[in-house]
C-alpha cells in the first residue's frame, strides 16, 4: 500500500491530505502525525489523514513521501527526529514560508540515501486549522519548488507532482532568491497590516475607530490574523530581508506624505494616485507585467515520478541510486579536496 | 409626487436611488443629474432614478431631499449652482468621504431657506459606477451624520431618515471629529495599500513578484483600486490629518522594525504578534473595545421626519418655519454684534 505520512495538520497539512485523498491513488494510505490533540482528532474527523501516529519516527516508517508542514522553527527537530527512521528513498518535503534556514537544515539532517526538496504553496486563508482545510485551497496557486541540485532530479519531479496533483502550478526558485521575493510580496504585508491595526487598536478613540471601520480597513488589516506562530518563525528566519522591505516601505509611504502634504502641486498627486490605480487594475486582470509561468515543462515528469514513488515499485531501486550518487559524491567531494590539497 | 434628486450616480448615488426605490414611497421620483454619459445611461437602465436632467438646476426644482454625491471637489460647485434653484424648507444632504471643508462649504453657499446636513454613509465596494450599485450596500453599515447647530433638529433627522431606509445606522459626529477618525481608519489604510502596491511595483523583479503574490497580498493592496478622483479629493481635503497619521503609522512600522532585527529578544516579538492577533481577534467578533451605538434614540424621528418631508405635505409649513428660525437667527447674531461692539 502506498503510504505518504503528513507531519502537522494544520490548515496546509490537512488542506493537503483531503486532495490527496482525493486525487492520489485509490489506495493511497496518508499518515498524519500532529501535537495538538484537538487538532489531531479534527484531522480524522474530516479524513485529511486515514490514520493518526503519536510517535513521531514511526509515523514516517515505510512512508515514500514525507511532507512536513509544522511552523518552521519546528521543522528542525522534526528533522531530526525523522532522520534515522525514514525509509532508503523516501522523499521529504515542506511547505515552510521561508525556505533557506528548511533546506539547509534538510541538506545538513537527513541521511543520505533520502532527498530533502523544499516547497511553499502560495495559498492561505484567514481561519486556521483542520476544520478550515480544503482539498481545492492549491488550486492554480503557485507552488515554490527548491531544486537543490545536490538532490536527485527525480526527487524534486516527486514534489513538482505533489503539487500538480493538488492542482497548483509548480515554480522553480532558489532558496534564498525565494526568501527576498517573500519578504516583499508576503512578509512586508504581514507586518504592514499588523502596524496598521496595532497603531488604530492603540489610540484613544478606538471604540470610535472601530465601530467606523468599514470593509477597507477590514481587508488591509486581516493579515494580522496570521497564526502566531507562523508569522514569528518567518520573522525570525527571513529577518534581514524583512527588515531591508520594511526601511523601503517607510521611505515609499514618506514620499507619498510629501505629495498629500504639498499644495503647490495637486496635480502631481492626483497623477501619482492615477498611475497606481491603472497599474493595479492591470495587476489584477493579470495581464501586464507578469511572466506566465512555463507549464509546459512540468506536463508529464511530475505525475508520473510522483505516482512511480507512490506506487513504491521502483522504491528499492530509487534508493540503490540515491545510495550510489552518494557514494559518486563523497567520491567527488575527496577528489576535490586532495586536489585542493595539492595545489594548496 | 415627493420628489428626490441624486446628484452624482456613481456606486453610492445609484445604490442611493436603488435603496430609495425599494424602501420608499410608493409614488417617490428619484431624478438624477450625471456627468458621464455612461454612467447616466446605466444609472437609468437599472432604475436606480426614475429620469435624468442634464441641467443642473433644474435638476433639484421641487426636490425635498437633494443628495450629491459626486467627488468632493465638484461639491462646492454644485452647492453653488443648485443654491438658487432649491426650494424653500429643502434638506440637502452628501456622501463625501470628508466632511470639514464640506460641512462649511453647505453652510456657507445655501440659502437660510434651505438646510445642509452632511453625511457619510462608511460603506464601499472595489468595483466602481452604477453597474456595482446595490440598494443593500448600506445594509448595517454606520452612516456618519454631522448635526449642525445652525441647522433645524427635523432636518437633521431627515438625514437619519435616510440613513435607516436604506438599512444604515446612523452616528452623530462632528465634522472635524470625522476627518480625524476617517483618516485614522479610512485614508491611512488607502495609502498604506497604495504605498505597498506602489513599491512592489516599482521593483525590477515585480514579474516574479507579481506571480508569487497570493490573496495576502491582493487583499492588503486592494484599496489601491480606490477610484482616483475619490482618492485625490480626500487627500486635498483632509491633508494635515491624513499626513499626520502617515508619519505616527511610519513610527509603528519603526518599531516592528526593530522588535524583528532584534536577535536577543525573539520572545518580545512573539509577545507583540500575539498581543495584535488576539486584538484582531476581538475586534473581528465585535465584542471587545467597542461601544454599540444607542440605536433608540433614533428609533422614530428619523422615518418620521424622512416621510413627512418625502409626502411634501408639510413643505410649505416647513419652509415657513426654516424662515422664522432663519430671521431669529440674524436678529440673534444682530443683538450679539450689538453686544459685542457695547463691550469694544
Amino acid at each position: 500500500m502506498p503510504r505518504v505520512t503528513i507531519i502537522g495538520t494544520g490548515l496546509i497539512g490537512a488542506s493537503i491530505g483531503l486532495g490527496m485523498k482525493k486525487h492520489g491513488p485509490r489506495d493511497l494510505e496518508v499518515v498524519g502525525h500532529e501535537r495538538s490533540l484537538d487538532h489531531a482528532k479534527q484531522a480524522l474527523r474530516t479524513h485529511a489523514v486515514d490514520r493518526m501516529e503519536r510517535d513521531l519516527a514511526a509515523a514516517v516508517e515505510g512512508a515514500a513521501l514525507v511532507i512536513i508542514a509544522t511552523p518552521i522553527l519546528a521543522m528542525r527537530e522534526v528533522l531530526e527526529v525523522i532522520a534515522p527512521a525514514l525509509e532508503a528513498g523516501a522523499v521529504v518535503t515542506d511547505t515552510g514560508s521561508t525556505k533557506a534556514d528548511i533546506v539547509n537544515w534538510g541538506r545538513t539532517l537527513l541521511p543520505d540515501t533520502t532527498a530533502f526538496v523544499g516547497g511553499h504553496p502560495m495559498a492561505g486563508k484567514t481561519d486556521s486549522g483542520p476544520l478550515a482545510a480544503d482539498a481545492a485551497l492549491f488550486q492554480d496557486a503557485r507552488w515554490i519548488v527548491v531544486p537543490d541540485p545536490l538532490v536527485p532530479p527525480d526527487a524534486v519531479d516527486v514534489v513538482v507532482g505533489l503539487a500538480q496533483m493538488l492542482g497548483a502550478k509548480p515554480v522553480f526558485m532558489d532558496a534564498h532568491e525565494h526568501d527576498a521575493y517573500a519578504a516583499a510580496i508576503s512578509h512586508l504585508p504581514l507586518v504592514a497590516a499588523t502596524g496598521l491595526f496595532r497603531l488604530a487598536r492603540s489610540s484613544e478613540a478606538w471604540p470610535e475607530l472601530s465601530a467606523l471601520a468599514s470593509s477597507g480597513f477590514r481587508d488591509t488589516t486581516r493579515l494580522t490574523a496570521t497564526e502566531p506562530v507562523m508569522a514569528h518563525d518567518i520573522a525570525i528566519t527571513n529577518r534581514a530581508q524583512i527588515v531591508h522591505w520594511i526601511e523601503r516601505y517607510r521611505e515609499e509611504l514618506r514620499l507619498l506624505q510629501l505629495e498629500i502634504a504639498d499644495t503647490e502641486h495637486e496635480a502631481e498627486l492626483f497623477r501619482t494616485i492615477s498611475e497606481s490605480n491603472m497599474q493595479y487594475a492591470a495587476y489584477r486582470a493579470g495581464a501586464v507585467g507578469r511572466r506566465e509561468v512555463d507549464d509546459d515543462q512540468f506536463d508529464t515528469i511530475g505525475d508520473i515520478s510522483m505516482m512511480d514513488l507512490l506506487m513504491g515499485g521502483q522504491l528499492a531501486e530509487r534508493a540503490r541510486e540515491l545510495t550510489r550518487r552518494s557514494e559518486e559524491r563523497i567520491a567527488e567531494s575527496e577528489r576535490t579536496a586532495r586536489a585542493a590539497g595539492r595545489d594548496g
